[in-house]
């Protein structure tokens, strides 16, 4: 039993026989050849939180979740996703044989409904839950009460409703802290923050047990269209703004609410860590990037933090002596659109016969 | 620099400046919580090759072939593929800066295609290539000639073509006997055979360099629509037989050639493993069940260990001391048709409001 369990000392108490992994977690730590060089980084790496079971780090909180649902005996899931998290406990859920109930915001992308359904989850959908406040207020009141009757509870990757759950996130910091003694910066990606909260405790927490020496600064990355926490983080404000309507198109950092930005700003500043904001458009050619220069193919969300690394070193906000680490959190596979935009600049052609095929071949490699 | 390279002692020589990769390898190996109980075994596991960089275990191949391409200094991948070894190959492409052409089957499936295209590479699709002999040929002759005019080497999976780089793939076997010093059973489904040979070829390999207790039976898996090897594996012959005409439609499985079929059949049988033939049906079956009982996403090449497993169980022909490992080759995220099939079983609604909501989900538990 590997998984997040390796870190097990550091993580909220369960017993062995409760304790689930679908091999979540230890993923791997590539260093850039490409992109780091060319923006004259030579310390430059890439965290493949996409290679999760279910294709991101949300893996790492449903391997908790559901790891005290069955040392608590819970029998039954309910949660609230616009995607990945609504994915991860899918899974885990059809590990441990437990009926999943996912209410998800109205205008969810059908390929991550798809995706939970796959793992036989229910994924019901209300008229205007997660668009209209008032709606979204009675759907998560009602849906309460129901955990609370039917004996468990709301899941949602946010500390403010699932602390628990989330330590298991913690384990990305376990893992960077444990390659990198000497300390890094990382740049991570926020909607709601509870991703970046995970990851600079994460820290906080493996400096307290091992007291070891590296230092480990975790900057915030969040698209403009959303900023409830990087404008107030990089301004020196205290308090994250809901903003009235989110208009970044990337999907999993949409929350216009604020949920964990209060401690998200407290800890990022504690770690000596700022805000960046970026635009949707340098995130897509981020992502671009990514595939065509590193062999790394990540959604949208994903190559936000490299984004955020681009955006620091305009800023002159970066340590070049120590290691820089990009969270890329989502699979690519989890946004089919994006990836045909992204296919359509490679050559495609349909020949005839093998001349023709030899003289296409000879003219791609002569351009 | 960890990925294949882990166990550089035990592969060709690659210098250290040009070892690639991209955190290929390393899979999980996790034990079956329902399936193999349901079945009377208590001791089955799941290598989960799905879940490396591009999604099948042809990751391993790629670093191998890359590493070698920047180490000799050459400077174009010519390949064949019908998906999976062309999305590999197109991402360490990327990674390692050079270009990619991919001459694929006609009839290749879009979905994989456009995974080779976005990281750059470009997919040429012959006439008939794939689908009549004579084409076939033609294509490869030309293909081959044009690689030795441009210094480098067509690029595809099987030991006839490209042993070095397949040698990247006995890192499987690699894995697993370093996991269970005690010896398996792996069940390992086979199109053209190189995987199958790669893993018996691996435990050879690592038996001679560390002498270990354990002995490690390799069994081979085909549809019964394309059992070029397995027939004549289990009939007690030497020779694999080409198919008139494929009638599979496990994509990864199709190819009628017999490539590395005569070394399987002599590699497995050392092992004391033999040959299973399992249907379509079956083998969506058991893609299905893994999602759904195992929170496992697989593509159907990746399910058919496990239709293996139970034909050798029906035969009588499984230790039910010996662990028994299944490889997960590939990726659910590969084949978009059967994902939307696997999610149509289960619950999908749209509701008014948060009593509906209520209403449905107590009808849901209630079930
Ligand atoms: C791929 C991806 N990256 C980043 C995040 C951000 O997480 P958080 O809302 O905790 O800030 C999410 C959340 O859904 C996500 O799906
Ligand atoms: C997912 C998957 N599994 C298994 C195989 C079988 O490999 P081989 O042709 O070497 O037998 C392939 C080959 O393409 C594959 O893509």
């Amino acid at each position: 039993m590997k998984g997040i369990w390796t870190y097990h000392a550091l993580l909220p108490e369960v017993e062995n026989r409760a304790r689930m992994s679908l091999g979540e977690g230890h993923t791997p730590l590539v260093k850039s050849r490409f992109i780091g060089p060319s923006l004259g980084l030579n310390n430059l790496y890439f965290k493949l939180e996409n290679l999760n079971p279910t294709g991101s780090y949300k893996d790492r909180f449903a391997a908790m979740a559901l790891s005290r649902f069955v040392q608590q005996g819970i029998k039954v899931c309910l949660a609230t996703s616009s995607g990945n998290t609504g994915a991860a406990l899918a899974a885990y859920c059809a590990a441990a044989q437990l009926p999943c109930i996912m209410a998800v915001v109205d205008g969810a992308p059908e390929g991550k409904l798809q995706q939970m359904r796959l793992y036989g989850a229910a994924t019901l959908m209300v008229k205007d839950f997660g668009k209209r406040p008032e709606v979204t207020e009675q759907v998560m009141t009602m849906l309460g009460r129901l955990a609370e009757e039917q004996q468990t509870s709301v899941q949602i990757s946010a500390y403010c409703f699932c602390p628990e759950a989330m330590a298991g996130v913690q384990t990305i910091a376990y893992e960077i802290a444990a390659a990198f003694d000497g300390g890094t910066q990382v740049f991570v990606p926020a909607g709601g923050g509870g991703l970046t909260l995970a990851v600079a405790r994460g820290f906080e927490r493996w400096q307290r047990q091992y007291g070891s020496a590296g230092h480990h600064v975790v900057h915030c990355v969040q698209p403009m269209g959303n900023d409830t926490i990087v404008s107030a983080l990089a301004g020196g404000e205290m308090h994250p703004t809901a903003v009235p309507q989110s208009t970044t198109a990337i999907s999993g950092l949409q929350v216009p609410n604020v949920l964990d930005g209060f401690e998200v700003i407290a800890a990022c500043r504690r770690s000596g860590g700022t805000g960046f904001g970026v635009q949707d458009e340098q995130v897509w050619e981020c992502q671009d990037w990514l595939a065509k220069k590193e062999g790394i193919f990540c959604e949208p969300a994903g190559a936000v933090a490299l984004a955020g690394v681009r955006r620091a070193l305009a800023a002159g906000a970066l340590d070049p002596d120590r290691p820089i680490v990009c969270l890329i959190t989502g699979h690519g596979f989890k946004d089919v659109q994006r990836a045909s935009v992204m296919a359509s600049t490679s050559a495609n052609a349909y020949l005839a016969n093998e001349k023709e095929l030899k003289n296409y071949i000879i003219q791609l490699i002569n351009k």
